[in-house]
């Protein structure tokens, strides 16, 4: 029988044809179905001249059309700085859709601009024209109110308001800039702006600080001056709230805290639309609405001291005619612990100052004081308040509180000093509290000591406070001096084993938390000691 | 040659095999890909013990483990509604922990809870329990700051603070109630709640306006009291803010905006957990951050008028010591209409309380006046202000200016009557104004007339209102009367023929916006003539 064989061959052969073509078949959708994603995504590459990295492949150079429909496809306009009560929205959006005329633009306000801008005027196609309002309204949906979501292309370009596009030459140039290095930003100055300076940001979220500094070259932190900016949209994605106002102001600081990078472009053809706020009256309203951006913009970062690169300082936080910063402190552990920070910077000044004003009362009135607990701790390692401290801590001889007027008449009552310092009994014991002011409860802790068998000790103890405790009365005779808050205060002899007696071996090298048990101290968290005297 | 034909017709078959080997091969994908897909959807039918509805398909009943399981996959459960100072979320979370170890739990809050919330104590798996903290922070990105995209099931459970799961049973009956309607809410009231309320909601966002009523059944708009809510996650998503406190109250105002309904359950197996708010200090802070919350939300939601269930009305708009609620009038179109809203109704109650004493002041005067304008148009059509309206307009005679000493007054100086109304010449012409106080500007205008050759003319013409025409004085001799604003205020006998003079014929019969150039009147907005007297 030689049917059989040949069946059996067929069969064979049927078979694995059959396999094949379902490996091919496999192949073919895999093919597909990566060609229509590579289609996506590599279609970002752009027509590239003076291209020097290596990592993208140079692509053939096209015709203008082509590179104009290529912008349109990747790039949206969001035009989010303008002022409701005088712009020039329409004559920029106008500007790009003459050249661009199918480029999507997104007009972001906070909320519906008034009096409205009227678009219909335009000669173009106002069809890929959107606004979106952010306010909260009933009637729209948490998602139609996020600009990202009505953005679909892989690139946005930040168009300030009164702004030209005179060709797309230098959008070019900025695409390619992207390419390079597509997790920064591509900043074009405007051709009329004379001074665009580079600024390095420094900042330091935990001690709620922010620097900025010029430098030189056209790669760096932040941008001022009238500018155009080209991002990836995945970049905005990472941000906290990439539109936020003032813009670009408060854009630069989310970028900057993701060390992301800016590169500067002059000479460009983005010029100047219409000449704005030219009478006094719109520019103190401007002024006005810009200070309260920024002010806002600060507080809603946590950012309360503020150096600007003249060196002037702004504070955002509390003053001594607000409340502090943060509230009661629960088991020794502020709030601002817990949130990764340490005691806001205006709160520290706050304290130096109040601490300073005690002593030089108690000194005028002959108490004996020295610096207890946590502030000797930190008087020894960098003759200040520890950054996370919220208050200072004084020992005082019970027998000289009558020595002082301010503490005598405490003891009855609560009592607002020539200087609006508030003395008063703590509630929680037998000692006095200096308060920053009647509003602002920062305060200095003042504990009478008194001897007995050679020991010091007091009446009222924090159970819950180990370095709450008495101690030799050798430590006081004599006083030594430390170097706090800008000035020479009293504190025992021997420190070193004074502490080492309070907080345990070693704690003056080995900082900690107030309660270890509930948050460690981390090895990495580096502390920047900055000398305290010279800010209030 | 016979291999000839054999050949062919093995390549026909090998052919043949191939094309239904592609053919079955998508076939086999497409089912496999809709399987999945049905796999998805599917699964989310549950067991169903007294289902009445025909549309789902009973599922076989299914053992106990099966369906906490089912449930763990299905729900998440949201911690939205405790206070930081005072809470019991950890004992909540146990309770949820215990019957369904697996279930995801998130915990909603507006900034990091302080005294910090500890999860560690839970004896239970705590790896499926989430902080969301809402507040704005330089360390997170937009999206970790939103709660949905932490939320993976089809249904999200909101369980209230200081609440006990004693069995399935009840999130059982919910599920089977959802499925009956996905598009609604289904709410659980805590078995200790003795009086849980369902309200009927009425809002009318173009004015500001929102209303409770109580009503029988337990299916309705919004349910006061403690309660648990199962609600659909798409149903959520579709909201502005669904995460809003005061919670679920601001929740309730967004689904009865989308005419979403709740449905309540009675006889729970939720039940209360730790006894909260025990001291009166707790209770007046629980009440004032309750006030502020309600308060944010109404002004956040553009409700400036609030009716409750017992006809209590709330204002929550602009009052005589605050500014009115919208800026300068610009081409006529307040921002109110841009923004597709009537004038707020806490201006239009101070507008007519400021008419009311201006007729009033006039009268004691002698002052001869008449209704004006879209103000007469109004009292034509309701007997009230237009609902749209921004201002009162009266003509007077302009020889009669000097019988009243206000109007004397003002025109040297602003001058502010014994009841806090100003009285000033207007700037923008030859006419005055009363304004409703110091700092709130709404206005009655008044337009001095004079008679000349029969005709009733004046110094100052708007151009752009061409109602404001001269008229003959006849209009005026006699005078008629009008119901305005609660009371009998002049006006031009023949009103009709004097208002179509103005407005043009079938001004009365065809409501239009002030400019209808720039905004057509829909005649589908039915204008609710509510009496204006009642309310000041």
């Amino acid at each position: 029988m030689t049917i059989a064989p040949i069946k059996k061959m067929r069969v064979r052969i049927i078979k694995v044809i059959a396999i094949l073509v379902i490996v091919l078949n496999v192949l073919v959708l895999y093919y597909m179905w990566g060609a229509l994603r590579n289609f996506r995504n590599d279609s970002t590459d752009l027509p590239n001249g003076n291209m020097k990295s290596g990592k993208s492949v140079p692509l053939p150079i096209v015709g203008d059309n082509l590179f104009h429909t290529l912008i349109e496809e990747k790039v949206t306009v969001v035009i989010r700085k303008f002022e409701h009560f005088e712009n020039d929205v329409t004559g920029t959006v106008e500007s790009f859709l003459s050249l661009l005329p199918n480029i999507q633009i997104v007009i972001v306000s906070d909320f519906l601009p008034y009096p409205p801008i009227n678009l219909r005027t335009s000669n173009y196609s106002i069809g890929r024209v959107k606004m979106i309002n952010l306010q909260l309204r009933l009637t729209s949906s948490n998602s139609e109110r996020n600009p990202l979501l009505h953005v679909h292309t892989r690139y946005i370009l930040f168009v300030p308001d009164s702004t030209r596009i005179t060709s797309v030459r230098t959008l070019h140039s900025m695409l390619i800039e992207l390419q390079k290095q597509p997790q920064n930003i591509v900043s074009a100055a405007l051709s009329s702006t004379k001074f665009v300076d580079c600024f390095k940001i420094n900042t330091s979220i935990r001690e709620w600080f922010i620097q900025y500094s010029t430098i030189d070259g056209d790669v760096c932190d932040a941008v001022k001056g009238k500018q155009v900016l080209l991002v990836d949209t995945k970049t905005i994605k990472k941000l906290p709230e990439a539109f936020m106002l003032p813009f670009p102001d408060a854009f630069y600081i989310q970028t900057a805290v993701q060390n992301i990078k800016v590169k500067l472009i002059h000479d460009t053809d983005f010029t100047d639309g219409k000449l704005l706020f030219q009478t006094n009256h719109a520019q103190l309203k401007l002024q006005q609405l810009e200070q309260e951006r920024q002010q806002r913009m600060f507080q809603q970062f946590g950012l309360k001291k503020v150096v600007r690169e003249t060196g002037v300082t702004e504070w955002y936080g509390c003053n001594r005619d607000t409340p502090r910063c943060f509230g009661t402190v629960v088991g020794d552990m502020p709030q601002y612990l817990w949130e990764g920070k340490w005691t806001p910077p205006c709160c520290l000044a706050g304290l130096r100052r109040t601490a300073r004003h005690v002593f030089a009362r108690l000194d005028e009135a002959g108490v004996r004081y020295w610096l207890e607990g946590g502030s000797l701790l930190g008087a020894m390692r960098g003759a200040d308040i520890l950054p996370w401290d919220y208050d200072v801590d004084v020992g005082i001889y019970r027998d000289d509180i009558v020595h002082c007027s301010w503490l005598a008449r405490a003891r009855i009552q609560p009592v607002t000093d020539h200087e609006g310092f508030v003395w008063e009994k703590a509630s929680e014991g037998d000692f006095f509290r200096v308060q920053f002011s009647r509003l602002n409860h920062l305060h200095v802790d003042l504990f009478p000591f008194y001897q007995r068998n050679g020991t010091m000790t007091k009446d009222t103890w924090f159970p819950t406070h180990k370095q709450d405790r008495e101690f030799p009365e050798y430590f006081l005779h004599p006083m030594s001096s430390i170097e706090f808050v800008g000035r020479h205060v009293p504190a025992p002899n021997n420190i070193r084993d004074f502490l080492e007696l309070k907080f345990g071996k070693g704690s003056i090298e080995n900082p900690e938390y107030p309660d270890p048990s509930k948050m460690k101290f981390s090895p990495k968290e580096k502390i920047h000691s900055s000398k305290a005297g010279t800010e209030n």
